[in-house]
């Protein structure tokens, strides 16, 4: 977290590539993976090498406006903050991935504390063309891992996205919502309240300036940072091209965990959960102890067995169980007729009639036998 | 298929078999992997040696009542044939059984055909208390799997098996019910008509004689049999405690592939879908094709690709992608500007325009460039 003031010139020349070039620019991670930041800036500035004059061609455009001083004292204005990879609040998550980001504007109440918050943080993400059904277990899963101390990362897009923010944000949990484009810029734009209120308990992240547009080539370039930045992602609706099946990919390319909750198959918005389950690239998930399971710590997060409602006779040894199940329910029966009706001996019955008394599942009576209601 | 007359001792003590003892009865199992069915049968008869005056009291119940040729005669005048495993239609796939039936009672149109169906087969199996999106998808899949020469089978439940067999019968597709209790007799009684249309266009199968309850435990016992005459098993919505699950236990044991329909997580009637697949017993099916690709035979039955709406901006390379994402779609822009928002050098973005004009998706304009709509 840095003052203008302080910035050394690594952090200046990566506030400037950060406005000049789109964060998947190949040119650009090229030039710096040869040269590094200010001597790439440099050669852009200045056009000297063969390789560095289509560069400057490439990048002049925006080199005519770039004014760094200006971006910083922006990014002041708006209340937000510059984190560099060097600084000790920086996401490690992000570290793994092909085009690391240059820094990252921070708008929120505790930039300071952004690594700690990714360390146990679950991306979910889905469908801007969500159904109420998906909203709802989108709700229910961020409340469920905010409640589990998860912070929910996710795109503060319509339908899946604010579900997620606002099921987190419900019950005081931690979230935090990375934006295609600035940080000060609501997007879509009826979010402004929703955005201000992650920045006021949490934080808005973004890669590029304040006054950037969230194109949609930065929007694809966001969902690496969503996965990057979280333990794991999960996908509530997608449909067959939804872009939260990119988030997938990066997060299946950054070796973290993916889940995917299932929906009904004949809703064209669940078909990519579907997909990505068939595919193997996602677990299937049906609620948030599930996810923290598989994106938690090892052993700490385990989820609780399903198996349904247990029922008495579970334990029961086969001829027992048979014994049981051949009780008429309304009255009682000899032990003749039982050895008829679960086809067994008389003393196989007598036996099966004792352990099922001693289980108090039945009881003799003064016509015979009868199962116990327990 | 055998007329009385023609009956073999070793077939006649086998349905002597199935009306004393109960499919899954350990005992009777024993005796007869040891002494065979005929010598077997007469030791419960005599109670000669010391494990045999167990058995015959186990059994003693019942053989009192015992009447091969009453069977026979009842057999032939439901309408039923008994078949045994020698028989060139009896089912193959019954054979890898723990317990193979010692004899099936086949009511249908063409019980000679039976094994002929069941190689290309499909047990579609479910809850009993279904929702209106179960019973729609088990008809679906079983119209799709009908009409991709599959024989349906399942257990004429109220439900899930009843949407299976009634969607197969809607396209004159091939469907086996078997039951729990004797062929003749319509379980769910709710069920006669459906089971009477099911005798007559293909066959309804039991291994207990007619007569028979279908009680608990033979509703058990009659699961494993529906996964062993069935190339694979799909559940459509099930319970944790579903007693379908027991027929994908069944068929996993069978080594036989399983598959499971999703549904919403807040359904607990898909809860025992979830459970399968995320236990890794059951593959995620959507449809009847991804069925028919599980289930059919090797490279014959391909499901084809979902991959959703083909865009025509699919093909197209990152710059040139970025150029045509950075041009207006209702107003015309200059190169200039498209370097400026591409963040492209004046020969990259002609360039790309150059390949988005001949792909027909950009065209030059009095006052610009303009995107084309294809």
């Amino acid at each position: 977290m840095n003052g203008v003031e302080h910035l050394s010139e690594d952090q200046r020349s990566r506030v400037a590539w950060a406005r000049i070039a789109e964060p998947d620019d190949r040119t650009a991670r090229a030039m710096i993976a040869e040269h590094g930041v200010i001597e790439a800036l440099e050669m852009a500035r200045s056009g000297q090498s063969g390789r560095a004059r289509a560069s400057a061609e490439r990048f002049a455009s925006r080199l005519k406006d770039l004014n760094v001083e200006r971006d910083l004292e922006i990014t002041n204005k708006v209340g937000a903050r510059v984190l560099f990879p060097t600084d000790p609040s920086w996401p490690k998550g992000v570290d793994g991935l092909d085009y690391v980001p240059w820094c990252l504007w921070v708008k929120g109440k505790d930039s300071a504390s952004l690594a700690a918050m990714c360390q146990r943080s679950a991306a979910i993400v889905g469908a801007r063309a969500s159904t109420s059904y998906g909203e709802y277990v989108a709700a229910e899963l961020a409340a469920g891992l905010a409640g589990r101390d998860f912070t929910v990362v996710s795109g503060a897009a319509f339908g899946i996205d604010a579900a997620a923010h606002r099921g987190a944000l419900a019950c005081e949990g931690d979230t935090i919502a990375v934006l295609a484009g600035g940080v000060e810029r609501p997007y879509p734009a009826a979010h402004a309240s929703l955005l201000a209120r992650i920045a006021e308990v949490c934080a808005v992240v973004s890669e590029v300036p304040p006054g950037s547009a969230p194109t949609r080539s930065r929007f694809l370039a966001r969902n690496r940072l969503i996965a990057a930045m979280s333990a794991g992602t999960v996908i509530v609706e997608a449909g067959l091209r939804s872009g939260s099946r990119s988030t997938v990919t990066h997060a299946v390319k950054l070796l973290r965990p993916v889940a995917a909750v299932p929906g009904p198959v004949t809703s064209m918005v669940s078909a990519g959960c579907h997909e990505e389950i068939r595919a193997g690239r996602a677990e299937l998930v049906t609620d948030a102890a599930e996810v923290a399971e598989l994106f938690g710590s090892i052993g700490g997060d385990l989820a609780p067995v399903k198996q349904g409602e247990l029922r008495l006779s579970d334990d029961l040894e086969p001829d027992v169980f048979r014994v049981w199940q051949a009780m008429p329910t309304r009255r009682s029966t000899t032990v003749d007729a039982l050895t008829h009706v679960a086809g067994l001996s008389v003393a196989e019955v007598m036996g099966a009639l004792g352990q099922l008394e001693a289980a108090q599942l039945a009881r003799r009576g003064p016509q015979g036998w009868m199962r116990c209601t327990p």
